[in-house]
């Protein structure tokens, strides 16, 4: 069994979605894995992981409004504002997203669906530099 | 440290959850794996996986519901629709649950609590043909 | 590839965030692995896990408030009530959180940015005994 760890500083421009899956592709290609499984972790609460559709883009945009009709910014409700009307609403949506995903490598190759892309989701309106820990371990 | 992958066809019957937690312990067995961790990994994005309560079915149905409400098919505000009213609500239901989840392996058997079950979630009205990779490793 | 597992006992209080990041680093460094995952696991669906900022308390306040908007004690579409009116409640808030985090471990710790602690969330009103299972795998 080996082990292969990549760390990815991913630049976003605010609110939205940064497809990771082709990073993760080249990751698991340098690892050398062939069976085994890839661990994806953001480090980060205001921006989180989530695999979604890869195919028609206004999935993530109906995604993104989803969420701010659940967990708008600036409700009055909020008690933690430190960085704005922004803040919490960024907190809540990555509570109900993903720190961690994992997905098996069968055969080389990630074992995502054909419709399936790995995003790293900023919550903030302004661009952050985002950090993404890649762990690859396997055969 | 030995490693064992299964790939399951899922056959769902539409909307509702599907045990697969017997399967995961067949495969488990099968993998002669006395200590180490098990990874779920769904691949589709209009399907999801969810440890929940196996002893109430009611816990389901509220679930279900509960969805319903929370991210309700045919919403007007959706752009994407392209297979229908129930195609958006899927990814969003999707979204908020699971497309890996991991449980160790302790003295042979997986660590699910007594009352826990792995489900694998369908979120689209018909029925569907789902893949789910099952990554088991450990000594 | 060495393996090290160990269940935690978590007493909670009712409702509320327990933070297991300090346990969860002394697992690591009891393991010995430099670098490899650790993946904790929470055996329950009425509790679950989260990662979330450590700084400000008024995040997790306002988290807490936001799930009891979200998914509300003694909803009178609930089936399920069998142990109260937070009982269906707490499965919800469960099914949008976590039941399994996994974090790399990177130069002997934990990768988890400055912010994020690791939480073991309650979600119903009565204290409990929770089960939390740590594995830690790596060399």
């Amino acid at each position: 069994m080996k082990q292969h760890q990549e760390t990815l500083e991913v630049r976003t421009a605010g609110r939205g979605c940064t497809d990771l899956t082709a990073e993760l592709r080249r990751i698991v290609r340098a690892s050398g894995v062939c069976v085994g499984l890839a661990t994806v972790f953001c480090a980060h609460t205001s921006a989180s992981l989530l695999i979604q559709e890869n195919a028609d883009p206004a999935v993530l945009r109906d995604l993104l409004q989803w969420f701010a009709r659940l967990a708008p910014d600036g409700d009055p409700r909020y008690e933690h504002d430190a960085e704005g009307p922004d803040d919490m609403a960024a907190h809540l949506r990555g509570a109900i997203t993903r720190s961690s995903e994992s997905v098996p490598i069968v055969d080389g190759a990630l074992a995502l669906g054909t419709w399936q892309a790995l995003y790293l989701v900023e919550h903030r309106t302004s661009a952050h530099r985002r950090r993404v820990v890649v762990h690859v371990q396997g055969d």
